[in-house]
């Protein structure tokens, strides 16, 4: 293969993103290498990442970031560590865009992982660890996204990934175009960049995301996809950043609807807040990363017992042969749901609380156990042309 | 795009494979149907999967079942419900290939379950479920297994997959031919049955196997494969079959030599010995799964500490800042790793005994944190060149 000899060894669209990550944390960080030369006290002025400066914004459906701040001041001996740790950790990755290198948060924290020595006033030498668990230097990485306003992936840290996606559509990732229908039997597994992707042309009507694997293959395996006009995505479980994102501008920029189906459980529910709204913890990523108007397919309570509108997809047998008792934990994590801003509409009210009252919770595979074909020509088809979904 | 109307929603590979599968178990089970209508008692004999059956091939370095069989007999009243077990999971698994689905084993747990509704000896009502949970179902599938001589993928059972590949290499899946050089960066995510994989050509000299998908997609994005001629492979955490089966295939039928790259430590040499060895309770797998010849590449100890005609590749410091001390779980692990016969190499007996003494760990991604092309400059290519490994 003599193109492998001629080709660059990595893409040019890499390049391009580290020069841009580049400007921007020369940029934000120059700002304090001034103030030092200009004889000021040198410190940061970073967006507070704490829950009372968490918004949901209800109009655009987002947990946002609100307008408050938080001084990080070297010369404060309370700060000065932390202000340390963050310059490190800014230092650590421009070297790494400038040296052609791909860390993982993992390595940001052996990187940065060191002793300093020095003499305390009195003259002892006194030694201090730049970090001692990777929760310290993950802390001070998101200081740095919001501050300089750049997602990691932007700065070409990479993550392990899960996603997988196959349907009718051609993108274009690194220096290569993709056929996502010609995939065989296997799946395009999605890069931990998603923004570095190139729509090409698309021939879908809608994304369906499942939350497993392996009901994933099935619908692949049977040609789902391409009988339905669909993007079929897998988070296989709790998505990853980079599924979400990748959902998102599937959404976002070729305007498909996005269903996701999942477990009738209260895991499933969170698997689907976690694609619409994001993680509370983590409301900076939203803004990027969510997907508002994701409709949660099912399987919904009103899928296993019906209501006065609607017939069961399950009968009376299949039900008692097929329904798990919910846990204690699944109980509880139904309660904390209620108290959500995004679990207070009508729908999921009712969701919540048949599922409270009935203690019942459902697998996908009992229904691909009612047959795979069922699955794919009755329930979801059904299920997306009668619009039975929640938001 | 006009062909996806021509095309079939399901490959020619499935078809084929779904003949086969149904004639071996018509086969099989067809033995148990003439017996009936001989007015015979009804009875499987079936290969025994048990530890004390299971035998360590040192030839072909393989676990294998022995020769021990066990007989199922219908009109005995302990075996009849395992007996009625079996024939139903065979008759679930005959229908689905039959009906051109793809089954999981979860699946196949729901489709068995249900109760059976009977008169007693004394004409009272009684109850008895097939069965209550999926082991019951699952350890009935491997007697099929073993029975019928098919692994669950070539009766089309899929499962969740997580291992990921890419390299200069070409293969047929289902319909397609995918060029998995040209992945970008994203990968190829390996499809459920690999046996139904044709490799269609091949350029490279060797094949990378990495515990870690975030290393995988380090490597990728820095060219690793494309500068050192190297497929490379992911088994994300701990193999899955079709990642063990695919790698064995690569090494069988492409003879290219398989080095893999683990974290340095008990469980890293455990994902080491699933894909040389495989499991030992289901060693009939091994036979298929098993790649005998695949060679641990690293991080060893030696590559930690040095001996005495070795050079560490970590520095004092780079040891004080990046060891993790072991835990008593590694200890207790390590201690009866000792006690597998293919681990009773003269290098594995000395690495093990080196990590009892020094009771330390250490991560990929402390090699990664030195600088990543470190890793895919230095270390990687040294290692193989001088062939410093471990068997």
């Amino acid at each position: 293969m003599s193109e492998g000899h001629v080709r660059k060894l990595v893409s040019s669209v890499d390049i391009r993103a580290r020069i841009k990550a580049c400007e921007k944390l020369a940029e934000a960080f120059g700002k304090v290498v001034k103030s030092v030369l200009v004889g000021e006290e040198p410190r940061l002025i970073i967006p507070k990442r704490t829950l009372s400066n968490t918004i949901y914004d209800k109009e655009r459906g987002l947990l946002l970031l609100g307008p408050s701040t938080f001084e990080r001041n070297f010369l404060d001996v309370r700060e000065s560590k932390k202000f340390m740790q963050t310059l490190l950790m800014a230092k650590i990755i421009y070297e790494a865009l400038m040296n052609n290198e791909y860390p993982t948060i993992r390595d940001l924290f052996y990187r940065g992982k060191h002793s300093i020595r020095y003499r305390d006033h009195k003259g002892r030498i006194e030694e201090e660890n730049t970090w001692d668990e990777q929760k310290e230097s993950d802390a001070v990485l998101r200081d740095i996204e919001v501050y300089v306003n750049l997602l990691r992936e932007e700065m070409l840290i990479l993550s392990k990934e899960k996603g997988k996606v196959v349907g009718d559509m051609r993108i274009k990732s690194g220096d290569d175009i993709i056929d996502l229908s010609k995939m065989g039997h296997g799946a395009y597994a999605i890069e931990p960049t998603p923004d570095l992707i190139e729509f090409i042309d698309v021939n879908a009507e809608f994304v369906l995301v499942v939350e497993k694997d392996a009901v994933f293959q099935q619908l692949h395996r049977a040609g789902f996809w391409r009988k339905y006009k669909a993007i079929l995505i897998t988070s296989a479980g709790q998505p990853d950043r980079a599924t979400r994102r990748f959902v998102r501008r599937l959404n976002e920029e070729l305007r498909l609807p996005i269903y996701i189906l999942t477990d009738a459980d209260p895991y499933g529910w969170y698997i689907y807040s976690v694609f619409k709204i994001g993680s509370i913890t983590l409301s900076y990523e939203s803004e990027r990363l969510a997907t508002p108007k994701a409709k949660f397919l099912g399987v919904s309570m009103t899928d296993i017992f019906g209501d006065e509108k609607k017939k069961p997809y399950l009968s009376e047998t299949e039900r008692r042969n097929f329904i798990i008792r919910a846990k204690k934990a699944d109980i509880k994590r139904a309660q904390e749901l209620l108290n959500y801003e995004w679990f207070k509409t009508e729908k999921w009210v009712k969701e919540i609380n048949v599922f409270l009252a009935k203690q019942s919770k459902l697998e996908i595979e009992a229904l691909t156990g009612k047959g795979l074909y069922f699955l794919t020509d009755t329930y979801i088809p059904t299920k997306i042309q009668t619009q039975d979904f929640i938001e």
